[in-house]
C-alpha cells in the first residue's frame, strides 16, 4: 500500500496500491470499497482474477437462504464486471505486461482510480483508465468510465458488459431470477427477487461511447443467459484516438422507503425513467454532483492531524469516509453491519460495535444520524421482546447480531473447526453474549446526555431504558448463600470466556441500567407524567420499579482483591496462566486455536480482547486511576487483541493512564487493522468497530474528550509525533471546533454568532494535567 | 487438441492438449470428463482459474432451486480443488513458465493425466504430475494424485486441500449445508441435503502422503468455512525427492438404491467407514481396480476402424467412453442428461436425445442398460399422466424434458434474447413439441424388434404403447373440412418452426404409433389374455381401442408434392427463401439470431435440424429412395445444423442415398462437434445424442445396420478413407461380431459355441450392393 500519493488539496486524502497483486485482491476490494450508507460496492476490478469477492450489498435487504443458515446482506446482481479484449487478448494483469500501474481511492472525492499502460503481446501499447464512483448524492448511480488509447497502431476492443446475477454470498444465492430486458437497444435490466424476504431488486445499467470527445454508438449484440444480461461490443479504435466507455447503473430496491407500496412494475418503471436521465447526464455530471456531496461532508468533517506521520492524518480520514459510507443514515430501520457494506463477513449483521464503538463518531459529529442509527434498535424492539421470551425473560434482550426488525437473535449457531473433536465449534454468543442490551442502554444514555435531545428520549429513549432494565430484573440469579444478585452462564466482552458467572462488564452495566432507568422513571413520574404513564401502560413499569428497587442494590458488582484487580468473573483469575508470546502481535488473528480448542482456551487466563478495560471506558468515573492501572497491567499482557475491537479501547485507557507513548503504539496498531500493510486482514470486509476506533483514538484518546456525568470534558493528551489535533463536535446543540496543541487547547462555538472561543494555554510542564470540565451555554 | 499421442496398446485411446491456454478451459473440463454414470466430474484443474466451471454431478438428485426456476442436477461439493504454494508461490499455469505441459485422457484406463514442468521464480525446477480417475467399479470413489519432484534445489509446499461446497449451478446454491467433520485428525466429512428433494450428501476425503515411497504425516491445521471444510499442509521436499500426495474422495447420497431407508447418520456412518478402506487401499490399488473393469469395457465394446485418419477410431473411442459414463446403467429411476454428467447445460434433464440418438448404441451394444432406460420412461409415466392431464389430453403425455419420476414437464419457459422485443425468448418446447411420446413408443419397440425381450415387454413395453397411442388419439383434432385429423400447434424436431399444423414428422409418428398399438392389443388380446386384461383395466383400453380404430386411417399424412417433397409443415414451402450462406456451418450456433428473432425465423425457410430427415431416419421403409433423394436435397441446404442431433442423421441418410463422400464429410463433422478443434462448442457439457450420433454414423451409416421390419439388415457402404470397420452387436440374444472391408462383410456369432460365421465376398464392382437380410436363427 502506499499512502503518499496525494498533493496539494489530496495531500493525505489519496489510498493507493502501485503494484498488483492477484495473491491480495481482497485487500483495495476492501480498503477502496465505494458506497453511500445505502450501498456498498467492493472494488473488484472490472477483469475477473480468482480469489476476487465481488460484492454489492444495499442496506437492511436481508435474505434468509434456508432454515438452518442466518439472514444476511444478499450479494446483489453485479454491474462492475467487464470481459475486455484488446486485439483478441483477454486483458488481465497476472498475465500481461504492465507498466506504470497505479489504483487509488481519493477520499476526497470519492472516486476510484486505476491507471496502467498495457503491452499487448502484439506490439501494441495501450493506455488505459479506469474510473469508479458511487454517487454520495443519488444514493442509487454507480458511475464507471475507462477510457482507452491505443500509443503505437490502431487496435480492436471488444467488450462484453452487463449486468451479472450468478454473483453469490459465499456460494449461496439469495434470489428467484425475474425479468431481464434490453430497452431501446440500449438500456440493459434484471429484476430479482429475494427468495425468503420477497425483496424486489430492479438492476439497470447502460453504456455510453465517445471516441475522442465525439459520442457514436458501436455494432453491438445483446446476450442473455441465467441472471445474466449484457452487451457484446465491438470497437475500433484508431492509434491515439481516445476511447471512452461510460458505464451508468442503478440500484432500486422494494425496501427503500421511497418505494414502498411500489410493486414489481413500478420498481421497474421507476428504476428506467432514472437510467435514462443518468445516461443523459453521463459520468463526468454525475460525479460532479457526488463530488459536491463529498466537499460539503469533508468541510463539516474533516480532521486534522498535524503529525510527524503523515499516515496518522491519512487514517482519521480513511475512517471518517468508511463512517460515511457504512452507514445506512437514510433509514431508521437499518443500521451498521460489522463489516459495513464491504464484505460478507458477519453477514450484514449489527453488533454491539455500533453502539459502543461507532456511535460516539454520530453523536459527536452528526447527531440526527446518530438518532437515526438509536431509532433502529428502537424499531427492532419485536425482535428483542421475541428473543426475551424465547429464553424464559421479560422487556428486551437484544439480539446479539441483527438485522431486520423482527428478526431477533440472528447469530449464527455454528463456527470454525474445534481441533479436538473435529466439528465445528459452537458459537454461543447469541445465546449468552447478553451485555448488548445495556450497551444500547448506554448508547441511549451517552446519545442524550450530548445532544440533549428530548424529543428523541420522549419518543423512544426512556422506552429503551425501561424495557432494557426490564430485561436485567428478569434476568438476574438469587444466590441464597452471598445474597446477592448473580447474573451466571454469560459471554462477556471476552469472547474466550465462555459460559462464565458473573462478568465484571456484564453486572456492572446491567446494575447502570437498572439504577439510571430508575432515576429516568422516578424522574419521569415526576415531571413528565404523560409519558410516564403511556410507559406504564404499555410496560408494566411500576410493577417492574418494585422489583428494581428490591433488587438493584443486590447485584454482584465484583470488587478490586488486595492488588486492585478486578475478576473479569468468578474464575478467571484461578485459571491457569500460560506464556501468551506464540499468539500475542500475531499477522493472524486466532493463532492459539491450532493449539487449544475454545475449551482449552476457556481454562486459560488469556482474552481475546478489552473485558475489565471496555467497562473502565464505558463506566469511567466508577473508578480510580490506581485500579485502572493495575488492572490494565494485569489484563493487557493477557489480552491477544484478537478482536479488532480491542486495540482503540486500550489506546484510550492507556492515554488516560498518562501513557500517551503506549496509546501512540495502540493507535498505530489500531489505525493499521485495515489500512496497514498486512494484506489479508480486510479479506471479508472492514473493520466496521475497529474504523470508529480510529476516531475514538483521536478525539477521546489523544484529544480527551469525554461526556462525564452530563458535562463535557476535554483532557487532551497528545502524543509526541502529534503538534495538533483539530476537529469538530455537537455539544448539545452547538457546534464545537477544538484545537488541542500541545500547549494550548481551544473551543471555538461555531453555532453562535458571536464565537465564543475558550483558550487554555498551557505551560510545558502542564501539557499532562490540563482538564477542563465546561458546560457551554 | 492433439489426437496422436497414444502409442501401442493406447494407439488412438488418448485425448490430448500440449498447450495450457485459459481462454478455453471448457473445452478439455467436458471433453475429459470422468465418470461413470453415477457421477460425473468435469475436468478443471486442481488450481482454479476464471472462466472454470468446476462440477461434480451425481445422476438423478434432482432439486429445484425456486418455483420460477426448473429442476436441474445440482453441482455438488468439490473435491478436486487444491491450492498450492510452491516456494511461496502459488501454482498458476497462466503466470508462471511452464515446460512441456501435457494433459491426457487415457480413454482406456479412464485415467487424466497432467505433467509439466514449473520454473519457479526463486530459480527452482519442479517436475509436476496429477493424476485422476473415477471408479467405473466401485462408483462413490474418486481418486487423485500428486507427484512434485524438486530438480534443483530443496522446496517448501503449502496445500489447502478438502471438500468446497461453495460452488454452484450458474450461481445457484442447491444445498444446505449439513455437518462437517474431522476425523481422526485425518478423514474430512462434510454433509448437505437438497433444498427442496430434500436427498441428502456424504462428501468424504482424505489425503495420504509418501516421499520417495515411504509414508509420512506432513504438519496439518484444519480450516472450517462456509460449506467448506479442508486441511492446511506444509511439505518440505528435498532436491531429487519424489512428494506424492493421494487424495481419496467418496460421494454417497440416500438417493443412492443401496442407501434408500438410511438417515443422515446412517449415510454419513457408511461413508466414513468406506473412505477409511480406500484410504487403506490407496490411488494406485483403486485405479488398478478401476482399470480392469475399464478393461472389460473395451475388450467387449471396442470398435476398430482402419481408416487412413486415425482421427476416426480415436472419434468413435471418444464416442464410447462417453456414452459409458454419461448413462446410469445402476438406476432406472435414471436416464441420459443432454449434456451427460459433464455440464450445467440442459440442466441435467433427459430429452429424445437418449431415445432416438443414444438408444440404439445400447440396444445393439449392452441390451441390459437400454431396457434400464426404457423403464426409466415407464417409471416416468406418473409425470407423463400429470402432463397430459394438465393439457386436457390423456394417457401418457411425456415431457419434453425429463427429469425425476413425478416431476413431469421440466421445460424452462425462458431463454435467449429477443433482439427484437429486448425481452427473454419464450420457449415453446416445453408446451408443444409433442412428438417424443412417439419417440419413447419409436423406442421401446426399436427395442424389443432388436432384443426380444418379452420380459421386458410384458412388464413396461406394452403399456408404454399403449398410453402413448392414448395419448395421440386424444390430441387429435378433426378437420371438418378435410374430414382427417390433424395435429396443430406443434414444434416438430426441427425447433426453428414454431406453432406449425402437421408436421410430418410429428404426424407420421402419432399414426405409427397409434398403428402399432392396435397390432399390440390385437396380439395381446389373443395371445396374452391375462396381459391384456391388465392393461385394459388400467387404462381402460377397450374404449380407447375404438377411438384407434375410428381415428388411425383419417390421421392427416401429408405426402408428396409433384417435385416429391413432402412439406415440412402445412406452411413450411410457402415461406420465404433467403440466402443462408452467413449462417450455415458458422463456428457459433444461432448466428442467425443476430439478425432475425424467433418470430422472423418462423417465417423463412430455414431449419434448425433434421426434421424429414428424422421421419425417414425413424420410418425408412416408409419412403423411397427418389422421395429421400428429392427431400435430402431440398432441406438439407435450408437446415443450418444448429442442433448437435442435426449431422449424424444427415451423415446416415446421405450414405443411404449412396452418397458416402458426403456422408464421411458429415461423419467428420459429427465426430468433431466434441472433440474437434473448435474451442468452445462443448463448454457447457458434452453433446450426449451427437455422441450417439458417431455410434450411429459407424454402424447405422458406414456399416449399414438397421432393424427392419423386425429383421436385420447389415448393408455397409465404407468411406473411402476406411478399408475395415469391425464391431459387436447383439441381434436378440446372440453376440454377432461384425467385419466390414470394402469387398467383404463377415458375421461371426460370438454367442454360439459352433460359431457361425456367414462370409459374403464381394466383387470390386459391387461393393455399394451388398445387402443382406438375415434372421439369425
Amino acid at each position: 500500500m502506499i499512502y503518499n500519493k496525494g498533493y496539494n488539496d489530496f495531500k493525505n486524502f489519496i489510498v493507493a496500491e502501485d503494484k498488483f497483486d492477484a495473491r491480495y485482491l481482497g485487500k483495495c476490494e476492501t480498503i477502496m470499497a465505494l458506497g453511500n450508507g445505502y450501498m456498498g460496492i467492493r472494488s473488484s476490478m472490472e477483469e475477473r482474477y480468482v480469489g476476487e469477492v465481488r460484492d454489492t450489498f444495499v442496506s437492511g435487504t436481508f435474505n434468509k437462504f434456508h432454515d438452518n443458515e442466518v439472514t444476511e446482506l444478499p450479494n446483489v446482481a453485479d454491474v462492475t464486471g467487464m470481459i475486455i479484449y484488446i486485439d483478441n487478448e483477454k486483458l488481465n494483469l497476472t498475465e500481461s505486461k504492465i507498466i506504470d500501474y497505479e489504483r487509488t481511492l481519493n477520499l476526497r472525492t470519492g472516486e476510484l482510480t486505476r491507471k496502467f499502460t498495457y503491452e499487448c503481446i502484439n506490439g501494441n501499447r495501450i493506455q488505459m483508465v479506469f474510473n469508479r464512483f458511487v454517487s454520495i448524492i443519488d444514493k442509487h448511480v454507480i458511475g464507471q468510465k475507462i477510457t482507452i488509447i491505443p500509443e503505437i497502431k490502431d487496435v480492436e476492443i471488444n467488450i462484453q458488459s452487463g449486468i451479472n446475477g450468478q454473483v453469490t454470498n459465499f456460494g449461496v444465492q439469495h434470489f428467484a431470477e425475474g425479468e431481464k430486458r434490453l430497452y431501446d437497444n440500449k438500456f440493459l435490466q434484471m429484476m430479482e427477487t429475494t427468495t425468503q424476504s420477497k425483496i424486489d431488486f430492479a438492476v439497470n445499467t447502460v453504456h455510453k461511447f465517445s471516441i475522442s470527445g465525439k459520442e457514436y454508438e458501436p455494432v453491438s449484440h445483446v446476450y442473455m443467459d441465467r441472471r445474466k444480461i449484457g452487451k457484446d461490443y465491438n470497437l475500433s479504435v484508431k492509434k491515439d484516438d481516445k476511447l471512452c466507455i461510460e458505464k451508468i447503473s442503478n440500484i432500486y430496491t422494494s425496501r427503500d422507503k421511497e418505494n414502498e407500496g411500489l410493486d414489481i412494475d413500478g420498481l421497474k418503471k421507476v428504476s428506467y425513467e432514472k437510467i435514462k436521465e443518468s445516461y443523459t447526464k453521463g459520468y463526468d455530471s454525475l460525479i460532479e454532483t457526488s463530488m459536491n456531496g463529498w466537499k460539503a461532508i469533508w468541510d463539516k468533517n474533516d480532521i486534522i492531524i498535524k503529525s510527524q506521520d503523515d499516515f496518522d492524518q491519512l487514517a482519521i480520514r480513511f475512517a471518517i469516509y468508511h463512517l460515511v459510507i457504512m452507514t445506512p443514515a437514510h433509514d431508521n430501520r437499518m443500521s451498521i453491519a460489522a463489516k459495513g457494506l464491504t464484505g460478507e463477513g458477519y453477514k450484514g449483521h449489527t453488533f454491539w460495535d455500533t453502539e459502543v464503538f461507532i456511535l460516539p463518531y454520530f453523536i459527536y459529529s452528526n447527531p440526527k444520524i446518530a438518532r437515526s442509527l438509536l431509532e433502529y434498535r428502537y424499531n427492532t424492539l419485536p425482535g428483542a421482546h421475541k428473543k426475551a421470551k424465547a429464553n424464559g425473560y421479560e422487556g428486551a434482550m437484544f439480539p446479539w447480531e441483527s438485522a431486520w426488525l423482527e428478526d431477533g437473535e440472528v447469530t449464527p449457531v455454528w463456527g470454525g473447526a474445534d481441533i479436538i473433536t473435529g466439528k465445528s465449534t459452537k458459537i454461543w454468543s447469541g445465546f449468552i453474549e447478553q451485555h448488548i442490551s445495556a450497551d444500547v442502554a448506554f448508547a441511549t444514555w451517552q446519545y442524550y446526555q450530548i445532544t440533549d435531545d428530548d424529543d428523541f428520549m420522549n419518543r423512544y429513549g426512556y422506552e429503551l431504558f425501561m424495557d432494557t432494565a426490564k430485561f436485567w430484573s428478569s434476568r438476574l440469579e438469587y444466590n441464597e448463600q452471598t445474597k446477592e444478585y448473580n447474573i451466571k452462564d454469560v459471554i462477556g466482552p471476552d469472547e474466550y470466556k465462555e459460559h462464565v458467572n458473573n462478568n465484571a462488564f456484564t453486572n456492572y452495566m446491567a446494575y447502570w441500567n437498572i439504577k439510571t432507568a430508575i432515576y429516568y422513571y422516578d424522574k419521569l413520574k415526576e415531571d413528565s407524567p404523560s409519558i410516564y404513564n403511556r410507559l406504564n401502560e404499555k410496560l408494566k413499569l411500576d410493577k417492574v420499579y418494585r422489583l428494581w428497587k428490591n433488587k438493584v442494590d443486590k447485584i454482584y458488582l465484583p470488587k478490586p482483591n488486595k492488588d486492585l484487580i478486578i475478576p473479569q468473573d468468578d474464575e478467571y483469575l484461578k485459571k491457569k496462566i500460560i506464556d501468551l508470546t506464540k499468539y500475542k502481535n500475531q499477522k493472524n488473528v486466532g493463532e492459539i486455536f491450532r493449539d487449544y480448542n475454545l475449551e482449552q482456551v476457556n481454562q486459560i487466563q488469556v482474552s481475546k480482547q478489552a473485558d475489565i478495560m471496555a467497562l473502565f471506558y464505558l463506566l469511567e468515573d466508577l473508578f480510580g486511576k490506581e485500579i485502572k492501572t493495575a488492572n490494565y497491567n494485569y489484563y493487557e499482557p493477557k489480552t491477544l487483541h484478537d478482536s479488532s475491537l480491542s486495540l482503540s479501547t486500550h489506546c484510550v485507557l492507556a492515554n488516560d493512564l498518562g501513557d500517551n507513548h503506549k496509546a501512540y503504539n495502540l493507535f498505530s496498531c489500531a489505525s493499521r487493522i485495515d489500512l496497514g500493510e498486512n494484506m489479508t486482514t480486510s479479506d471479508h470486509g472492514i473493520h466496521a468497530a475497529s474504523i470508529g476506533g480510529i476516531w475514538q483514538c483521536v478525539v477521546n484518546g489523544f484529544g480527551g474528550v469525554r461526556m462525564l456525568g452530563g458535562n463535557l470534558r476535554i483532557e487532551p493528551n497528545l502524543p509526541d509525533n502529534w503538534s495538533e489535533v483539530k476537529f469538530p463536535i455537537y455539544w448539545h446543540q452547538d457546534r464545537l471546533m477544538i484545537t488541542v496543541t500541545k500547549y494550548k487547547l481551544e473551543i471555538e462555538n461555531l453555532s453562535k454568532d458571536n464565537k465564543q472561543i475558550v483558550f487554555i494555554n498551557k505551560g510545558k510542564e502542564h501539557i499532562l494535567k490540563n482538564k477542563i470540565c465546561l458546560n457551554i451555554n
